[in-house]
């Protein structure tokens, strides 16, 4: 088969995949409301000014016209770029409902099987914030909660290993299964590491998995450092109850107000 | 209790409240100061920009119209956003003279019952400056002068376990017998670390706490490294008598005056 | 001889030697391609916008106009002040073909010797990146892929140890036995690290080379991080077989979209 | 003696300073050149730009129209605010010739008594970068030479405890005996590191003196990261031959050129 043939071979390839995919789609697909889209652009450049995604990294939600069925997410762009018209329906299998002839995430399954499993997620963070990193791959390490802005930690922090699920791997989520075994073992918890890759983290709205993404990360590093200033490494978390107790509050309205103020003033 | 009638009660007791809150106000309350109000804006804008506040944090001012009874606050607000209409004025209970219908800080009471115990402090400032946090955190550490731009550390750095005054909480200092508590462990120094939490600072004036809050912040930095750098972690501290001598001078003012041409000149 | 004759000498050697260049230009030396010179200069741009060059630094790639006799980079100056007209076509032995009369790099051998031995490689970087300098310094250490952005380390970092071809030199390759025992050392691998100098990676394109300094050195950071976090400075990285698939992909294409929107929209 | 008698005193005093300080000053002093005015004032800029000095820290040049007996640096503001009117001219006691009406840099010694020692230095900058202060102050720690950038610290780098010279102080260089002391504990080196307060570096020329500023700070960053990633903190540094050969060549105009650009873009 030469270049040629192989090129047309995959061009009838992609015209049939768009045609499956628009017979999937729904003959009337409510728009998605102004106010998700403009929380979904937003959120994107803010996990981009926080250096929590670089080129790459999403941020889904359920969108709120048919939460039990569909998500929302930008196209196969880094997340600094993402503007409204970016913004694809997928359904829970993760097959785009629109921009279908568009590339889209290859671990868009991280967000599709997190919503199977989890009915309280609403958004979902996948990313590459560097100092979650090394608390994926060090062993013996541990992250826990510092301060009373990362309760959320305090329930537990699980470790993915692909290897478990997938065996050697391009380490990247790229099928249901794959997703489906990290939303296993995330669980019911607010946070889990990837080995090797990043972390991805779930809310009850767009305004907390950023909130916890963004917070998450400053735990990491505060973490570190805390670990080699104190004799022996030890170190004093938060309780149970005080992770529980201080995850509660105002706390992510008040910082999604300033984070808007910065990306709106371009301050 | 449906919704609307828990709404309702909620609705009632606030206005049961802003009643009580406006017959505690003086008829006659003297307006701050212009130049207290523009030194407070700007030391709001000078902690952020240094990162030594972020969406958390707060300073406050005893107000120079009747510094014995009353200090001035920015609302439940970022200190990045804060303009001079935001600066609420206080009683020394920590309730709020104006502004009586808004939020307020959780954490007020901090500010309230430092300035009860400590006549000779005009200015605190509360943050999450993240360098700080390890120092509250880490078995055996402690924050101590590496400079002698923080000579005001070698009084000694105590570290505030909300547990001993409350137990389990939300590491919040919600109340004024927190506060107290608080300000009792702060005792005649200028810092007190709060265990997973931040910290607190003091100053004679504006100038001098947000001075504080800068420079105890650099030194963690530094000591962090140094105590990595040496052999067994062993590091030549200043003196008493270095720490003393080099508190005084003209580095306040030297440094405001950068600090104010930066943000002026929004360099 | 006094500092006049002394500087008539210097004149009239560099007079000779500009006339031994032109000699050895070709007449009719084709222009570089207007895309070549555009993503060379970008590359210049994103290079020093991540800080994996300074003032110091360089990228090259073959001409594609001769890409088996001929490669492309920037005359003497700092990687960020690059523009079209200061990039300097050179032969394979590294003497200029154009901009005969200006200053050109001392290592441009480097660049010449790597395209001898390498014929897959088409763009190489020469960096004094700061997270790297540590891993061609401390004993025993190694640079190996924490996340699968740095699948290209897996299959090996060597370490060009300068006194092995030079003895005690100024640290520069400023010869071509110098940079011709660099490409050994580099052998058939992506990322060679050069004690207390920097290091030098290369790659199919100018993106691929300009992705492998910004992940070699946002690994190096990483991976200083997990070793002190981990109990006994254990990590796991990416097996061999994570590595090789993990190399493959779209992540060139989609991080060089991001930094060539960021450098564009100055942003 | 009440608060205005005191006062009146003070204003006396300095009347009959300034009268003294006047006397001094010889009839026709010559304006320094405004090429060497620029330069200092630039280099102000970049020192401060690079955060080599915050609020503290200054720059000095010997006055090329006299470079025995006098020498320029800015009065007592902060250098990112200098201007080429704020820059004083010094007799070699660092007694003010000109601006003596305003107050100059309580350690202005430090430069007037290494000129007297070294007839060699055009240039001396003092400073408080951060990563220099822990090479100051952990025990068994010792600056020394990573990259050829740092070839200048291979001569080795000394540290001044001020308590040798003055016992407990406030750690400032306020006095000639001071300065004399730092001066001699420098010798015939490059760099001289201050317990508790920063350092001091010298060069032939105000490109040198800031270049060294600038690299022996990244290189105790670079140390401190490698220590740590080292088996048993074991380094290669450059040995003695390799520091003197690549303290020659190009490498101060081409950083100054850099610099300059960045400061003069804007960028």
């Amino acid at each position: 088969m030469d270049a040629k043939t192989s090129q047309n071979k995959i061009a009838q390839n992609k015209t049939a995949q768009n045609k499956t995919a628009r017979a999937r789609i729904p003959a009337k697909l409510p728009r998605p409301s102004k106010i998700q889209l403009d929380d979904l652009v937003l959120a994107n450049k803010i996990l981009f000014r926080f250096n929590i995604v670089d080129a790459f990294g999403h941020i889904s939600v359920r969108d709120e016209r048919d939460p039990k069925s569909r998500y929302l997410m930008s196209r196969h762009i880094p997340p600094g770029m993402v503007t409204a018209k970016d913004i694809v329906t997928f359904d829970m299998d993760s097959n785009p409902l629109t921009h279908v002839d568009m590339p889209q995430m290859s671990e868009r399954y991280i967000h599709g099987e997190i919503y199977k499993l989890r009915p309280d997620v609403v958004s979902v963070v996948h990313c590459h914030a560097r100092p979650l990193i090394p608390f994926g791959a060090a062993k013996g390490a541990r992250l826990r909660p510092l301060t009373h802005m990362c309760g959320f930690l305090g329930c537990g922090v699980p470790i993915y290993e692909i290897r478990e699920a997938g065996g050697m791997t391009d380490m990247l989520v790229r099928t249901a299964p794959l997703g489906k075994a990290l939303a296993e073992v995330l669980g019911d918890k607010s946070v889990v590491l990837m080995r090797g890759h990043g972390a991805t983290m779930v809310g009850a709205s767009i305004q907390e998995a950023v909130f916890r993404a963004i917070f998450a990360t400053e735990n990491a590093t505060i973490q570190m450092q805390a670990h080699q200033l104190a004799i022996n490494g030890e170190v004093e978390f938060l309780s149970d109850e005080e992770s529980a107790k201080s995850s509660k509050g105002r706390n992510v309205p008040r910082a999604w107000s300033l984070w808007k103020h910065q990306i709106t003033a371009g301050s």
